[in-house]
């Protein structure tokens, strides 16, 4: 009969076997990033924040990251759409300022799994296109079943550099990605877990550019996308008031599998 | 800022809001099965059954699903390839006998993430091809990234009428569906949850036929299919020693889908 | 080395062989077809029937069809959307009315080949959904790497029963359809082949609903879709007077493949 | 009403509208190419050469290329594989050596109707994963319907530099590609137009390793894959004594659009 072992980490399903536990697994892979943040009403968009955070600004951070080389995959891929927001966590122990993750959408289901389960990111399934590129020009736009919701649009004007890419790198080297990370009871109202969980990501920029960039979301309705369109619906409704950052990367992200750890 | 309400149920993302926890909630759906079992190696087949249970055959059951008309999708649909064995629990309070999940492949996330989370159902990703149907003749074809690993295919010989019928309709009325719901622990081996879920489902059969089935697994490597390819190689070693049951049925699923509880 | 034979019939590429002609050759398949029809300015719609027909209504003709036990293709599946008007041809030789297929997006490419290059069908490529059904409602989605250009929705109001069903019967039993089988010059401006071909094609209806159709086309750019944007723009600008048809049938379909002609 | 323009070329749909024939039109794309080319058995390869060719060596030539930021597609991209012989054309006016295209799997329709359709090359679809790369091993699956037909496996093993690179590049300027463009004739047998046609490609080759190549192909029945099975199962049959050569490049492709003529 299976048992587990005391000194494995596992995912569903347990009984084929996990992973011995080991606090320096290192995820390396490469990533193009294009990022876009505006401005919002921080009144509305405290409504998605929980308490025990304080918003920072008002502001919704939008980021497409195709991955590849991907070493855990074996050298697969995937690409994800991030939305976050700034915030302080002021806990009982922990007081930190870091991204909290409103969702993520990502096209491939393995890292949606791991990334809900073991760290608490809110990841849900989107079909998410690659890059079209017809330099300068960058575009994406991601959908479910067909219904677009978001696209992003990007016009290079210049290549970073100097101490402005020194900025940028050290600004990227390590980001305080927050989740929360809740699992219902079974037949009952509530939470049988419920955690907010600090996972510490970085990326290696090695080039970057600035330019124009634009973001659309379009209303979904429960017919086009039944699980997720009040999710949709309650980012297309935060008023975009101007867009304050728009930026493309290219670079590594290695990051510490193991690393992440629950606040309190 | 965002709190949660105490009569709601919620999955991830949270803060977008859950859904007021409804015990008699249902879901509806219809649904073309095909089901293929067969005998195996005890012995072997023993290694992926958890402790507390017992095996009380020698039985892989594989199940094609094409469900369509899912009420909680707004109409939308997806298939699945269920994988079980006969048990029994033997728990310090529950006495039952069931169908122990070894894994399903589902091809769409969403059903994945509230079958994982809310009642320890092991889904995972893969395609899955609708059934090629040239009567009497019906096929598919379960693949990850390109990698075929399951085939199955089925001729049927002719309907189940009469006392066979209604033997088969009360045989699928209730079955007793057991999952291991585990949650790793954040930065440390070992769990934060695990449990043993029984979630009660059925199938109101209407029509149904019986005739010969073919199954046939292929391993995968690594590279082919990083996180799935031991749970396939596990499965694809287990002897097939004899098909015992092929049948493909139609009809409707109707279950309480907060009906689910924890066993011990 | 490689010889064509004489009696045979060949797709591209042709030296892996072909097929004996066969005048007698069956396409059968069953069918869920959603039909809706709108009224629109007759003189917007002519500029894209070309010389030589007559538009006999200012109509525009749009089905979904979902076909499966595809005798063809071994019992495989496949969707397409049809868009088409009703027209006169006043040829040298031949005069007859018939459905001029304006374009018609299918989601798998062997029968986009088959009927661009055999029939002259002007076959593309889209995604598109299955019917979505939550009776009475139906819904369908197509698009393009990700952007939405049609929704097809449906609300059923009742069956169509005795001598309205068998006019329906009797309508669909055979329809002109016809293509403009186009393959240009190499190097050159200009037809090394141009034609229009009829191909009769039928349905043998078996239940039919009717009710409320609505339809709606979403212009794309030509990011977006760069070999279709302006095709569906043309057809998005064609104003959508009123709904004048809307049903939902289900049958067979049975046709003689090698049934078509070309017309003078 | 509908009219062509003297001076446009066309695909179908015709009526919404061609493009001005312009013979100076480049087609621009980056790509990633891996090539692995076997020896086989030349009697056995020659079934698959038309006559008037002769075969050079008894050689298969196969290559997968991921496409980027394609120009005729605004940016987007797609895979393909590509298996050709190397042969000299014996004609009445032409006499040339090229790469005889025995057929070409895509995973985007639009570049297969207009390769098909333009210039005789016989363009079908597959799926075709990127290369997933785990430096120094790259391997991509192409399948169809979820039924993997061919693998390919490159274990790099150094930079080609210095005169090496230069033969390279000097060999990938321009490959004489050849296709048999052929349409059938409607609702008899034998064909409409039957011709052989040049299309000069060329790769502009930036980097390029050299390294061990491997690669499968593996039947299908034609329930797997109806419309290719036995052009997957013709080339699977041919021995693979030994491969000859592996490589991996980098570069652009730069190609006359209009640059393809018929060879007699």
């Amino acid at each position: 009969m299976f048992r587990t072992q005391n000194d494995c980490t596992y995912l569903m399903p347990v009984h084929f076997g996990g992973g011995k536990f080991d606090p320096g697994t290192i995820v390396s892979q490469r990533t193009v990033a294009l990022g876009i943040t505006y401005e919002t009403d921080g009144k509305l968009l405290e409504n998605y924040i929980p308490e025990g955070f304080e918003l920072l600004a008002p502001e919704v951070q939008v980021t497409f990251n195709k991955f590849t080389e991907i070493n855990w995959m074996h050298g697969g891929y995937y690409n994800l759409i991030n939305v976050a927001a700034p915030v302080r966590f002021h806990g009982k122990k922990d007081h930190l300022d870091g991204s909290y993750t409103l969702v993520v959408w990502e096209n491939r289901t393995a890292p949606i799994l791991g990334g809900r389960e073991q760290t608490g990111i809110p990841k849900i399934y989107a079909d998410i296109e690659d890059l079209h590129v017809l330099r300068p020009h960058y575009s994406t736009t991601v959908s479910y079943e067909g219904n677009t919701f978001l696209t992003m649009d990007f016009e290079a004007a210049g290549a970073v550099t100097g101490d402005d890419l020194e900025g940028l790198r050290s600004g990227f080297a390590s980001i305080n990605t927050i989740g929360w990370r809740y699992i219902p009871k079974v037949g009952a109202p509530g939470a049988d877990l419920s955690q907010f969980v600090l996972y510490p990501q970085g990326m290696e920029v090695e080039t970057a550019q600035v330019g124009t960039g634009t973001l659309k979301w379009t209303e979904l309705t429960p017919v086009q996308n039944p699980a997720q369109y009040y999710i949709i619906n309650s980012l297309a409704a935060l008023p975009m008031k101007r867009i304050t950052q728009a930026a493309l990367m290219e670079g590594r992200a290695i990051l510490r599998a193991m690393g992440a750890r629950v606040i309190e």
